[in-house]
């Protein structure tokens, strides 16, 4: 087995859908989310151009948690599947084990305050599309992120039209 | 929606298959293990007696991974799907995102060595098996563990003959 580790790079963005809150009051609400669309470009010199976007196979499903008290913060939580694309390598590898996102600092609704979120896990396996049952091909072993700002949607739409070399 | 935390001391066993590695090279290995059994044993004053159970509708599969040096830690990780079953709710709950267990500190194979071990989740949701694609019914907030020492067949034995309730 050999090993190699990579670090990359991406930009880009997602996009929540929101339910209504069962109610208002800070410490007692039921919410769900979902990410409904995802586009992440980076660059490694090994593995060429990468593209990441939502694994359309299954839900990427979360939920906002309320605050314990009312000048507390609120947490929130989605589990992520999503699908790395190389086409350098020939090869688009997906996550079984959800990537999870989370924050438990949540001081408004939506949380688009948060520059240093980190995913939740701990060598997470990926796992080759044209072979799903075989045994995992690499393993994520960090990732962070920033959810702090919108972007326009000129920028999302040259996301979404950006081509992998 | 409301919410009530609990907390409860589980006593119990769990049994890990390992395959062989593919070396003795401690730096550069593969090696797969999987959780065949498990039981533990709790109890609540609301919850009633609990009694935990691998799901045997899934594996619970895992890996452990090599050290970067040669006095180096190898890793851990078990993707752990299991049910809690509390007859006196009447309720038996499932997870279907994964309870990791992990250490990032082994020393030796098997890893017997963890007396402070903690699965890496964050309001992990609990499904009612009577309702599995309906809302999570709890959410699992922290799992600590010792897997540190061995127990006798005959432990082993009352553990798997015992009645809930």
């Amino acid at each position: 087995m050999s090993t190699a580790a990579f670090s990359v790079d991406f930009k880009g963005y997602f996009k929540v859908a929101r339910d209504n809150p069962s109610s208002k009051d800070w410490t007692n609400f039921e919410l769900f989310v979902n990410i409904i669309d995802l586009k992440l470009f980076g660059q490694n010199k090994d593995l060429g151009e990468i593209g990441v976007s939502l694994n359309k196979d299954i839900l990427s499903t979360g939920q906002i948690f309320p605050a314990s008290a009312p000048n507390g913060a609120a947490k929130c939580r989605i589990a992520t599947g999503v699908v790395f694309d190389m086409p350098q390598l020939g090869m688009k590898v997906f996550n079984k084990e959800p990537i999870l996102l989370m924050n438990e600092h949540v001081t408004s609704i939506p949380p688009v305050d948060d520059p240093n979120g980190h995913a939740l896990l701990f060598l997470l396996p990926l796992f080759d599309q044209a072979n799903p049952s075989g045994k995992a091909v690499a393993h994520l072993t960090s990732l962070r992120y920033g959810a702090d700002n919108y972007i326009s949607q000129a920028e999302v739409k040259s996301f979404q039209e950006k081509q992998l070399g």
